[in-house]
């Protein structure tokens, strides 16, 4: 049972933990997060989740009000107040409260805890399909909370059965609205784009694992053009680990059904979260 | 002296007037809002900003939990709590605490009061200069609380010496990030952009203002290859009323200081709301 979050540094219960209606996270959508898993107690990939939560804030000029070993303690004491091993965190920044409802003031952090999330398995045996959208995510390198497109379109997407949609600027392809987008072309190349996109923590160990295995791989433009010469496609993301396309809007990827680069990259990435828990310790306050 | 917000229905100390941290509007920035100015105890054009906060709230797929004529009785009921006759009322509604931290719910609404704003007197009679910067508002026509590129570039604005930007699509001006956009052609024309803008109340009286007075008013897409040939422009906004511009990026605009048909036009925008308190009352409960 999830009790407590974290707000500025003192621990709360999770129905009462709240921001003031001045905070500029909610009067100006102007904040960023991240979101990892916890497993075995294991915080997963920390160094890398930090990494981007530090960077987000000072690209858009907020600052993290604690050093990331300080940050590191207070996870540490909020896992241990609500006793829940496998788990999501989620850290949120946002530009404080503002005199004047406008500019950035000192920051404001909380750090919440979730459930651990799931996705269904048949979505991994079936694969899904993709909703082309056009939309450029603003500053799409940082990881902030504006999500105002991906959910606005959110009945579009159910009128065409697809659970996630595809960004492009009608000529590239970029990402989905929460996870990052790749395809093997015919010739077996591992392609994600590299612009102009969030660099996802499970995108960025995908590839090494995919190099690790001898597949090639290509960080680069990927244009639209490219979607019906592909032989498979997938999304990476922290919740869905390697989930494959196989439709994207009328177009059919590949058979039809996941492929075996996407299945042998889902395995190798399965393997590698379970030798991070191995290989690491829950954190200690 | 302010001390209250209006939460969910019941009037809340400002400084504990809250939203819990699983608000979509904190965690995604999925929210609207609106914001006008009370004088003498009167509500500033009333309807035209209900209208348009309800309209902003369907596009987005979230209900305003109570009816035009409730919301009335809360905002009269505040400005009673608070005893300001001169002041400004946001109106904030967002996606709810929502389960999965993505999906909308019951959507939170919140009435906050604020000070009167002021711009500096010497804005007017100088006129400001805009920074030229391509982007476009997601969801242009909804007043969401996403400005995370607007206070963004705050920096990039400091640095050009320009208070305000005018956003642009690398062919057609749109507006700026909380103001719209006019300027008067050599011929006399009063242009705004159509498309892919906020429709602002202002914006929208100032165009019928113009028109009694016999001044030729286009609304149509607007291009940065117009700009060098205009003679003057101009901001409108709730809290700017009507903005004289006298320069963009390096261009001066007309002879450099505020223009004939922009000082005619404010001084009609003041009688208009001069004319607005006289004929209308405070609101009752």
């Amino acid at each position: 049972m999830i009790r407590y979050h974290d707000v500025n540094g003192g621990l709360r219960q999770k129905y009462t933990a709240s921001f003031r209606l001045d905070d500029l996270g909610l009067l100006r959508g102007y904040g960023i997060f991240d979101y990892f898993l916890v497993r075995q107690g294991v915080p997963m990939f920390w160094d890398d989740y930090a990494d981007r939560f530090y960077r987000s804030a000072r690209l858009l000029g907020l600052e993290v009000p604690i050093a990331p070993e300080e940050l590191r303690q207070r996870i540490a004491r909020l896992l241990e107040a609500n006793r829940e091993r496998n788990t999501a965190i989620r850290l949120l920044l946002t530009g404080g409260y503002a005199d004047d409802s406008y500019t950035p003031a000192e920051p404001n952090l909380a750090i919440m805890q979730h459930p651990m999330p799931s996705v269904a398995p048949e979505r991994y045996e079936e694969g899904i399909k993709l909703m082309l959208y056009r939309h450029l995510r603003e500053v799409p390198e940082v990881k902030s909370t504006n999500y105002l497109t991906g959910i606005h379109i959110r009945e579009l997407l159910k009128q065409a059965g697809a659970p996630e949609v595809l960004y492009h600027d009608g000529r590239l392809v970029s990402e989905s609205a929460r996870s990052n987008f790749f395809i093997v072309t015919a010739e077996g190349v591992l392609v994600t784009p590299a612009e102009q996109v969030l660099h996802g923590v499970t995108r960025k160990h995908v590839l090494e694992l995919a190099q690790q295995a001898g597949i090639r791989t290509e960080v680069r433009d990927l244009t639209l053009d490219e979607l019906p010469r592909a032989a498979e496609a997938f999304l990476t993301s922290t919740i869905k680990g390697v989930l494959p396309v196989v439709q994207i809007d009328e177009l059919r990827i590949g058979e039809g059904r996941p492929g075996p680069v996407s299945r042998r990259l889902r395995e190798l990435w399965q393997n590698h979260v379970a030798d991070y828990i191995a290989r690491h310790q829950p954190f200690k306050r």
